[in-house]
């Protein structure tokens, strides 16, 4: 009689923890939330290590549907896998609050995320400021934030983390104009990569012209943190746009200022 | 031919991944560090789980000793467990340096970090300024600095994380002035409480007369986040002055502006 939400780290199916497995394998059903980040590995592995089914949940039966996974929650023991730790993302918290007024016990199963795991960068992790948030560019929309929260950590000599935006299985604009019965399949995943980030960031600079994020800014390029496929690369932003960095997912650091410990870690990561 | 550093997550010994247990099982050595933080299990249980003899590294092994470990993994498998995720504490990245190098190849594997698991609280991770460090008081020091990170972070509306000392076979400054010969053992862990926290603030305060944080803040007091037996209460500076928080470990969240869907989390910590 418990819904538990338990972290998958941030790349495979040994990601989980021991404690998490053991939740997995006695709960009486498993989902994988799979729309605000993505597992590296195929649903068969999962299966096969949990020992169980595991059903897909997606955004509608997470957040709409009048809270399934929180009313089978209150008949049974049910496991929401969620990719990296379940407390970082704003869709989790929403769900706890939700079985909390209707009397139903939560229980959390942390694990990695991103916002820790960029540590290995080198640039110590207690000098970010706010995180960031990029993302795709969308008709009517034109959205400085993440330059100013660069602009604002920059001027207290912090880094700032900028997160990627990823579109899952989400209508378009265009799709969701249209009566609901009418709309066509959603969108293939979307993920976006340290070029377009850069780019979105220095079509900002154009219009801003205040000098915060330009094609000399340096900065860092990541990819699949956490796994052994992992790619990161620190250099000027121009320098950055002709490094192709792979698969997803991707985030992209600009760094306040450099401790020359940071100044050292980041050779490690340049050409 | 690999230093492994491989993170424990917050609590036990079932908080290991699948993969830092495979790496376990496989090394040719493994260490605990035990200095930035503890883990709440016996070694006997840790031993059990990894089937292997589990070394303690204090200080002077990871830090000092011309680094033992890197020379170790020059020639076997060595895997050094931390509490926490291994990249978000200084130390461990210097480690990697040295052991970049010398040539030696160092693999990550990430776990859950106080710095994500606070997200349980309800208040959004990205909203979150600059994490600050508030540590017992000593003979001769004066630090404001963890006042002026959550004015900082005030000011801008964004929350605070306050980290709190721990003291872990540290010899005492009366200690360190001596000659190392005749040095006495090393004091006891101490672990800062909440309360402890509250009233380093507190004393700031009294200097600053700044009305950043008064009796009347509101704040967050956490412990053992990540346990079954974690404690969360919010409320006013003073009421959580009244609280017993208990076991370590400890930490303090001040909040800045807060989103509805906070204010409501928040409630679920208040009695």
């Amino acid at each position: 009689m418990t819904l538990y939400l338990i972290g998958m780290g941030l790349n495979d199916e040994k990601d989980i923890t021991l404690k998490g497995l053991e939740i997995v394998k006695r709960s009486d059903k498993v989902y994988l939330e799979n729309y605000t980040a993505i597992i590296h590995c195929k649903m068969e592995n999962l299966e096969r290590i949990y020992g169980k089914k595991v059903h897909l949940a997606d955004r509608d039966l997470v957040e709409k549907k009048g809270g399934v996974l929180v009313d089978e929650a209150s008949k049974g023991d049910v496991a929401l896998l969620v990719v990296g730790d379940p407390v970082s993302a704003t869709t989790h918290m929403d769900l706890l609050l939700r079985a909390a007024r209707k009397g139903v016990k939560v229980e959390i199963v942390h694990n990695a995320s991103i916002l820790t795991a960029v540590g290995v960068v080198g640039l110590q992790l207690y000098k970010y400021g706010r995180t960031a948030s990029i993302v795709f560019p969308q008709e009517g929309w034109d959205v400085h934030t993440p330059y100013d929260v660069v602009k604002d950590n920059k001027k207290a000599g912090l880094h700032t983390l900028c997160l990627l935006d990823i579109k899952t299985e989400e209508p378009s604009i265009e799709e969701l104009r249209k009566e609901t019965k009418n709309r066509g399949k959603p969108e293939k995943p979307r993920f976006m990569t340290v070029k377009q980030a850069i780019h979105a960031l220095l079509d900002i600079e154009y219009k801003r012209k205040e000098n915060i994020f330009t094609d000399e800014t340096i900065c860092i390029g990541c990819a699949r943190l956490g796994s052994e496929k992992m790619k990161i690369r620190a250099g000027r932003a121009k320098e950055l746009l002709a490094e192709d960095f792979g698969e997803p997912m991707h985030c992209l650091i600009v760094p306040g200022k450099l401790h020359f410990m940071e100044e050292e870690a980041l050779e490690l990561w340049k050409q």
